[in-house]
């Protein structure tokens, strides 16, 4: 298998961009990442997009971003994976260089969410349609219930919950694309509206509007080109039940551990090589089961280790440098780019006010429905 | 790049499955698929659906269907590219076992469209929204404008584009799996109710519920289960300008040729050299524009190729001996992996009644929208 770096990237502002459509949005982040590599071509084009047939009635959104960035003919195509389509996007389009097909290609990730669409039924339509939706679940009423069983059977606390979006958010107050880069408090979070008890709205990412792109290379072509490159070392991704129901322990997320050890495997690293990563914060409970499944602290307590500051900018394991879903604003299908884009901008030392010290190794770990997808990639500086 | 090869394959019948859901459609023709490669698991799995969301109010389907399988938690993803949404799922399938990553995996296709969804607005979320749809615009109308002008610029006759579908009727009147086995007559078709003037009903593929599965493997893997193996040549696709009236002329499909080059030259193959196809036959003028992109007949004479019975089942280049889009049925996520397997069956000299005779080298052609998405592919019996 040949080797993949990422050459460039660009992403636009989070937030609700009423001015822009959703192919507006989309090739201003692809122009700054074609601009950032320094390419004049690329081979193909992969968009992560979640279900922009029920937020904004389009659908064949691959070719449609390639005809609107003015590259038709070259081979585009869609990846949804419902809040892990950009994490899949950038798996797909990884094999293709990796297989030796295309030497250059585009991955990106978008979604316009605010243009009156039906939200709550629109995300709803990554759990089971069946066995959930039907009988009125929503997603904060399902991470809600792993909150509640999180914390009767480790003893989290609402104050650790809180803690997730304080940090979340100071870190974004340093990232100019962020949707919410204001600071919060634990008490203004806990005393937020409820929105599924104990998650308040301060527990949950926003609905937003946004892109991110990508460009991937061989790293014989990108050493070619010259730009400064980082190498994926490793690709996991893993299934899990959609219906939360049907696991036998609904604060484990199997599909987050099974995806992180594919790419621990194939990175040959493990969870204490790893200086920052992006995770997927849909919610503050998520943050926590999630650090645990990829190995950063022992089961179950999460919560305290994040409390402790362990995960904060300057704590041992720097988690959500950009603010997460939480402060950055979370545009589904645009999420796990953009996630890349911050891996790579820390490990360029490229990221400002919020660069982390040595950064040389970095995670994205990119998550859909209630855990029922997860898609894990291990970054390297050059 | 190594090798792959197509080691099994499976399909429900297409038409009004109204007593199954959109999961267990796909997992009869999943489990077929690994009945018939013998495998006793998969390393990951890829889905082509053009829009659950809109259809049955289900995103996320990759990880469904992995579910639903029992295979979590094997990785899963869906691919969408509108009408050719199957056909690039294959694609990218192609890359991750032809990368070296997976030995094993499943590429499938599915949809469910007759559940009572608004079908005609699903589907016209495969044009463009902005500048198609928004005005009125539908397929049949925009396969409308095509036709019109095809008749205009070369001649060709309203009883040529009825022969397409008479054709296709007769090959899926022995197609035990096709939704529309009847046979029509030339005075039928022009004589049936009118969708969009010159095409009528019976010019026009139907709404369908079906799902199709194929296993793929390297060609070393392949060779150790010793499995019949049908080795894929080559893989091309390309794209085109979303909304029609961007393109210099409309007759022309720009991404199936483009999609056509690409296969043949990594195949090493040239029209000549095809035995049989499947091509996206989604109205009778569509098959008879891209035989021509093909390279099988001349730009402009696509219409009396066909009159003159050279795609028939006895023709030299048989087209569709599945009975098509318009016989067999169009379940659109599905149609591009349904294609694949009728050339593996008549590779494997498996295809019953509609048999061709010396079939070495077969292609498929899916696309989606008017053609602003094209993806071929090329197979050879081993």
């Amino acid at each position: 298998m040949r080797e993949v770096a990422v050459i460039g990237c660009g992403m636009t502002r989070f937030g609700e961009l009423w001015s822009l459509s959703m192919r507006d949005i989309f090739v201003e982040a692809a122009l700054k990442a074609i601009d950032d590599a320094g390419v004049d071509h690329i081979d193909s084009m992969y968009v992560g997009s979640m279900t922009p047939g029920l937020f904004v009635g389009q659908e064949h959104v691959g070719a449609l971003m390639a005809d609107y960035l003015g590259s038709a003919p070259v081979p585009a195509v869609r990846v949804e994976s419902a809040c892990c389509s950009g994490g899949m996007a950038l798996r797909l389009g990884f094999f293709e260089v990796a297989s030796g097909y295309s030497e250059i290609i585009m991955v990106g990730g978008v979604e316009k969410m605010t243009d009156g669409a039906d939200v709550t039924y629109a995300l709803a339509t990554a759990a089971d349609q069946e066995y959930e939706v039907y009988h009125g679940v929503t997603f904060p009423g399902l991470y809600a219930m792993i909150a509640r069983a999180h914390m009767h059977q480790y003893g989290t606390t609402r104050k650790q919950l809180a803690t997730v979006s304080v940090k979340n958010h100071r870190n974004g107050s340093m990232n100019p694309n962020a949707q919410f880069p204001g600071l919060v408090t634990v008490d203004q979070v806990i005393n937020a509206t409820m929105v599924a008890d104990p998650l308040t709205v301060l527990d949950s990412s926003p609905v937003s509007d946004g892109a991110a792109c990508v460009i991937l290379a061989s790293v014989d072509m990108a050493k070619k080109l010259g730009r400064p490159l980082v190498k994926i070392l490793g690709t996991g991704a893993a299934t899990d039940t959609l219906a939360l129901h049907a696991r036998e322990d609904i604060t484990t997320l199997a599909a987050v551990r099974h995806s992180a050890r594919a790419a621990y495997d194939m990175a040959k690293v493990t969870p204490r090589d790893i200086n920052l990563a992006e995770v997927h914060d849909c919610f503050s409970i998520a943050e926590i089961c999630i650090i645990e499944e990829l190995g950063f602290v022992e089961k179950g307590k999460g919560g305290s280790f994040t409390e402790q500051g362990r995960t904060a900018l300057e704590g041992p394991i720097p988690v959500n440098t950009s603010g997460g879903l939480k402060s950055k604003g979370h545009p589904v299908g645009a999420t796990g780019v953009a996630q890349v884009v911050e891996v790579v901008e820390q490990l360029r030392g490229a990221a400002g006010k919020r660069q982390i010290k040595n950064a040389r190794i970095g995670l994205t770990q990119n998550m859909g429905g209630s855990g029922a997808s997860s898609v894990v990639h291990i970054f390297q500086a050059q």
